[in-house]
């Protein structure tokens, strides 16, 4: 059964390349994303596959079923793309300016199409049904996974599996982890206000850039005391902005930044500490400080049984370039939301090309052969599942 | 003599304030105070008194010379006003968008030329020589003064007096101090050169939020460790600028501020800590911090013989509502650099209006009566120093 | 073959709480274990078990070889106690006032003993040989173990395995970790010298208390900026002293702390960063810095197959309260040294008493019936790492 | 009438030495200083004068009425000693181990009794009262000065004048401020209630260290920051004691220091933020800082009047080695609460040696000269003030 899905894999490779090369050059950034959303379904309407639109906003949702009984199995693949101005030198090129696949989500999907395409050919053979999730809007919160699981896409389905293409991870090859793989990002945003003045007379003042000062250097013992050192936190500030003449003393400054964490006991933690810093600060320097803190994305937490699955499939596919154990990524994906529904595993494809650029780079590529690694392992992934 | 000049001056009081609101709404900003200094030129041209203008650059200075031999008094006066606009609901309100006499220099002026008118009438009586000063661009290092010194204005000039109009003393109070009265204000910029990258890796940066924020603390202990706490000094961070998205870590900072001091000793010890904090905090998170240090103008350091002699003929005068010794301003003033050269003494003249503002405030003004106070104590100043 | 032994294991627990309870009555301190050295040679004498006394120090070697060929199976528990007053209501409380066997090693040896009786008694049976170390002065660097080693303890031999009864964890539960276990626990000193002086005249001294709180708030940006947030690292200060009378500025202060970390890459850069802080930090502030840095025990890695291979066979003991990973423990340990040199495993047994107090306080004490827990495990391992 | 007493001071400058001596070498610490009260009494009685002793303890009162109608007048002396240990090299060392006279009370009461004796002899020609106040316990706190008044020392006094024999100062030379010239000295305690632990496991603590760090280095911002830059404050932590073995994570930390002031107002202002800064670091820290602030003296304030009058009569003294204005000193005394009561200055007068230490110092020496030129100033002070 798997030598079939991967011989039609390999025969869809050319119209797997097309898709990619014409979503990249026809990027939509999240939550508007409706030319993109209109193709997807198109795709499946001409294969005359069962498609639901605006799920959950922009939304796309494809079902084949099997010609026997079995588990229902869901792949998902993210469409939006990012605000950045491409600038590649490719034939491929975003031709939308200031808009661009800056992370690899055109490869999930044309991933997902010629899979679903392949499944949907040889769906008489096989057991169980196959829900295709194409997500809108990854980057942006709340992201668009919450409201397509409010709107139905997970129901009655029993697994899930996903992967995320990597242009600095080894092309071709398969990286797996057992329990977090990415972190919850939240975000913090502190308004110091103190009391401006003349920078020659600190007495009549409450000096709002070094109440900042010392906010930002208590916070550092967050992670240095208070964190359990097995376990793993980020608290970076990623803007301090306090803009005045040289001879004042600033009446306000905004400090911004981010926390990373991958379970809820620590995040809430983060963010107890950190209402805790900036109260005690307050209090210190007989000031105000305001803290909002938004929670991003929850942690994906990979369910173990589902990973060990993943693992042994992919680890029996020959023509994978390895399989390996991952470290945690400090990054966040919505991925996490149909986690904590469901069971399944997310995992990582390597998708190195020879020049490489990190995720969201104006420069960033993938190898296109990457994608029939991940197609591959998730078909079989879905496939076997049902045994 | 006394009472000649000060029946003359009473005489003219209508036509001080006149001038003075000719002047107030008719601001031009330093350096470019072209209308101002050529209206303060055909004001002695009118009189017939030896004037030379473009001095040092927009300076004026005109010379009157009495009947008897005796000692060469300057006086001084600076005609700047500021880029501020004019929130006052006045008759005599800035006429000119944005530009303002937001300090008093336009009181100054009218103060200044019709004194001299007065000595210029009384000149047989009179033993010694005058010189009044019009100085351009106080506000604005490296401001007027010195050029007009180097252009010969202090010249065989044997004493100076100024003084300076106070938006927020007692209206006729007379407020002398001996020894420093205004302090030497310096600038310092610090470009700190860390290195950026992702939020959530920061073991791959070098946080110049963090650092910067170590870096204004420990600023704090040169004035609370290093400096004598019978002396005065003031250091004080006026902005903080690294501006980024909340989830990466900052490339850069910037950090400005400015450094009070009244002696020569503690300026040098003030810049070399600060260059010495720098440093170290350069190497502890080995990164680059580049620190600019700007010397701005001398501190004004009264001459005690002068101050002496000034306070003495203030408290001979009896129409002054006072005269009181004053703690040393922290605010900076280029007549320092007078006071380098020939003995003398500047004092603040009470000018609090009903709706007092300080200076440099968009509704900042001055009780026009207390030009009448300045111009007594000037004028009794300069004719009795003969003796 | 694992029944007979088990049975003989059962049929001695007696004889092993007696000797435990011996030891426990009759600690010696880490260097000093002379009695116990010849309590436990004395043991193997009697059995006729070919033993050798004062390897590396006070360690104690014995050995039996099986009666088929084979790998050499080393199994090590150490038997120093520690300077602490033991505070225990129980028969056997320590007799040595202010020595105290609070860390279980006295299980340790009890355990390891008996089971090298019963692999003498069935040696016939088995293949491969035998070594039983004995170790003395783990709790004192630089320990017992890298002597022992110097000394040949672990020459010819293929693998070692080795235990920690542990209070606070479930007993008869053995916890197992694949790669690091136990952390590298090194330790700092910095002496800072700045210049006392009066309190009143700070701008004459270098203040090492400011000096000294600069440094700490300073070295907690180590872990909180310098980590791979993946990675553990642990940096405490443990002391901090500068005691002078309230109105002196500290002439010295002396701050003392630890490290834990699990890679020797991080221990190098902790290292590193620790020294480029203090540096920075005496320049900041004029002033020496003197640091030493004292490398404790590596860390305990523990190699993957042999880790596997243990957990699988005490998978296999039905009598065992349960197997289960653990997190890796920031304590340090000696077995490290084993460990670099021939592969093995280093696993924790659960001795949680009814009132369980941690490791080195004055009321420690284990469950004894843990000890079988580990007996059986260690035995089982040993005599079946020959298959 | 000055010539007479200045002849009878230079006549009894044998004596004065012989009593200083006599003192130094039989020193007695605060509050214990016995032998030294009647050694005074002795004094007076074999003169025949009036005196009072155990007036507020040890201090001794004596009085001496003149021929004439006319003000009191009160000249102070203080006799304690301080517990060093005297290291000169001198025959007249301190024959009382552990004991010295490090600060100059010995010169202050020797010089004060012949000037007694003196104005005793010419008592008929003089107007006015004299009463000569031998103050015990200056050295301590709460001092003795407070109790002799509540004892009635000063009832009736008009005026009253002390000095400091100061051994850094020019021997001869007498210094005088008006206002402020020595600090307020206060103490500050702080204990910081963390939790303690284990150095490897800081999320299960409250870092006593870290807090106590993070305390001083926010204290250094109430002098560089909350204090007016024109006014003197010192704020010096001198101890910091924390004390454990180096892998542990401190329970508790104790902070103590001193704060000097020379206003009501800025004394009251150091306070409240010391204790607002504990109390914010401690809700940052969620954590325990219990703070005692203990005041000292009051700032000593000389009156101006008086101190324009002590200036003028010094002046007129040709044999001194001259007159000068200094600066406050950040030293406490308790010749404050006498200013607090009645006028009076309170002056310094140079006492250098040849070989000069600090006050304090094991080896600190006057030049005892200076002690005629002390006598002389508050002789003629006293005699000249009934004018």
């Amino acid at each position: 059964m798997r030598d079939l899905l991967f011989k039609k894999l390999e025969q869809s490779y050319d119209d797997m390349v097309e898709i990619r090369r014409h979503l990249h050059m026809n990027p939509e950034i999240s939550f508007k994303e409706e030319k993109t959303a209109a193709y997807i379904a198109d795709f499946y309407k001409q294969l005359g596959v069962d498609v639901r639109t605006g799920v959950g906003g922009n939304g796309v949702v494809a079902k084949v079923k099997g010609g026997k009984a079995g588990k229902t199995v869901a792949l998902r693949a993210d469409f939006d793309a990012l605000p950045i101005q491409d600038q590649k030198d490719t034939p491929y090129a975003s031709k939308v300016p200031g808009v661009m696949h800056a992370c690899g989500h055109d490869g999930h999907t044309a991933t997902l199409l010629q899979l679903a395409k392949a499944i949907h050919e040889m769906r008489e053979e096989l057991a169980g049904e196959y829900v295709f999730i194409h997500q809108h809007a990854e980057e942006l919160a709340p992201g668009g996974a919450i409201a397509m699981i409010e709107d139905g896409c997970l129901d009655e389905v029993d697994v899930i599996f996903g992967t995320h293409l990597w242009s600095l991870f080894e092309s071709g090859v398969i990286y797996y982890a057992d329990g977090p793989i990415m972190a919850a990002p939240d975000r913090f945003h502190f308004t110091i206000q103190g009391a401006g003045g003349h920078g020659a007379s600190p007495h009549q003042t409450k000096d709002s850039i070094v109440i900042g000062s010392q906010l930002v250097m208590n916070l550092q013992q967050i992670v240095s005391r208070r964190v359990d050192p097995i376990e793993s936190a980020v608290l970076s500030v990623g803007s301090f902005i306090s803009d005045n003449a040289y001879n004042v003393i600033a009446d306000q400054a905004v400090i911004v930044g981010t926390v990373r964490t991958f379970t809820q006991e620590l995040r809430d933690l983060m963010e107890q500490e950190i209402r805790r810093v900036a109260e005690g600060t307050a209090i210190a320097n007989d000031c105000q400080i305001k803290v909002e803190y938004t929670r991003g994305y929850p942690a994906v937490v990979n369910h173990v049984k589902e990973t060990i699955f993943l693992k042994s499939v992919a680890e029996s596919i020959p023509d994978l370039a390895g399989v390996e154990e991952m470290k945690p990524q400090m990054g966040g994906e919505d991925f996490a939301y149909y986690l904590e529904k469901v069971p399944g595993t997310f995992f990582f494809t390597g998708a190195k090309p020879t020049d490489a650029y990190p995720h969201h780079h104006p420069r960033f590529d993938i190898d296109e052969k990457a994608m029939m690694a991940a197609a591959k392992t998730l078909g079989a992934a879905a496939i076997e599942y049902q045994k």
